[in-house]
């Protein structure tokens, strides 16, 4: 399949496009370093990326900035941007993609553990991570031609807690997170929230 | 107590009101027609609400907009208003409220079905609602003083579907739903979904 992935260059997103390569043709985007850029938080550069790929089989997100704070530190601009970028940038990638996916293609977004079980300073993201779960399960109620539509949650990945010097124990390797993302793309499965 | 209820001469909000009247002292507050007025929309008008209505025990809202239709007809002023009406009015009556909320105090926002059970036309409103239950449970954690912070989750309500003319008979009617909001007052739970 020709995969349109989003966020291609990030830990959970290279880990993605290894797993694919083997089987399918990844078009590589993510905000800067990737052959195609896209700013999440602006539609019409999601628009521009979708004008410049052409047909597709699917679109795969791990991509999208979200404000990790204290509740109390929170500011406007912190909601504004976690809203605008990680929630609505990935609800734009469907909304703006679906004219350029194929029949009985796919989205699959990413959310992210918070969404279910919070922690603090993870207000804003378990907001937009369950925000994203709500959506992905009505979308795909109407999403035309068979599309689907889904998400994936991961769980504290082991790179980004060994980057973070923290312990990496309860971590998921990102080669294995990237499993639930194939799955999703050559599943048959819809509104789903899939777990690594 | 002395609660603030916001979205008080609603269906919901005006059961409320009925349920907390022989023991709580309850502040109407509405976008147009009770005694105290807010625009969820806009953060200046919170603000000017909370300092009006001066130290309360508890807030509890039945109140938010967001947006009804087709997922393909959906308009990016629909999430606009679905995101900064029904969301974030009520993540910002939570932020903004919190200096004049009593120790021990508490937050009782709306959330609704389609969070977890979506339906056609209902994608933007499953968004708004369960970003506001992952909100919820992750605000729960950080809120200082004691104060806790829940969310009551509606499903069809009785009289709605009688005046939208549709078969009432898998509604619950709002004096039954009204019951939540009054556990979640009096009660000592914090981050949770409380359904009707």
């Amino acid at each position: 399949m020709r995969v349109l992935l989003v966020g291609a260059t990030g830990t959970i997103g290279s880990a993605i496009a290894r797993a694919l390569a083997p089987k399918h043709d990844v078009i590589a985007a993510s905000h800067s370093r990737a052959p195609h850029t896209v700013d999440l938080g602006r539609p019409d550069s999601i628009r521009s990326l979708f004008e410049k790929v052409g047909r597709i089989d699917a679109v795969i997100s791990a991509a999208g900035r979200a404000a990790f704070r204290p509740f109390l530190e929170l500011t406007d601009a912190d909601f504004q941007l976690s809203l605008s970028n990680k929630l609505m940038g990935q609800v734009n990638l469907v909304r703006l993609g679906l004219g350029a996916v194929a029949d009985g293609g796919s989205f699959t977004l990413t959310s992210g553990i918070l969404a279910q079980k919070p922690m603090p300073g993870g207000a804003a993201i378990s907001l937009v991570n369950a925000g994203l779960e709500g959506f992905t399960r009505a979308a795909a109620l109407e999403a035309p031609r068979a599309i689907r539509v889904n998400v994936v949650s991961p769980g504290w990945v082991t790179e980004t807690l060994i980057a973070l010097k923290m312990d990496p124990g309860g971590g998921t390797p990102a080669a294995v997170v990237a499993k639930a993302y194939v799955r999703a793309l050559e599943g048959r499965m819809t509104g789903e929230v899939l777990s690594p």
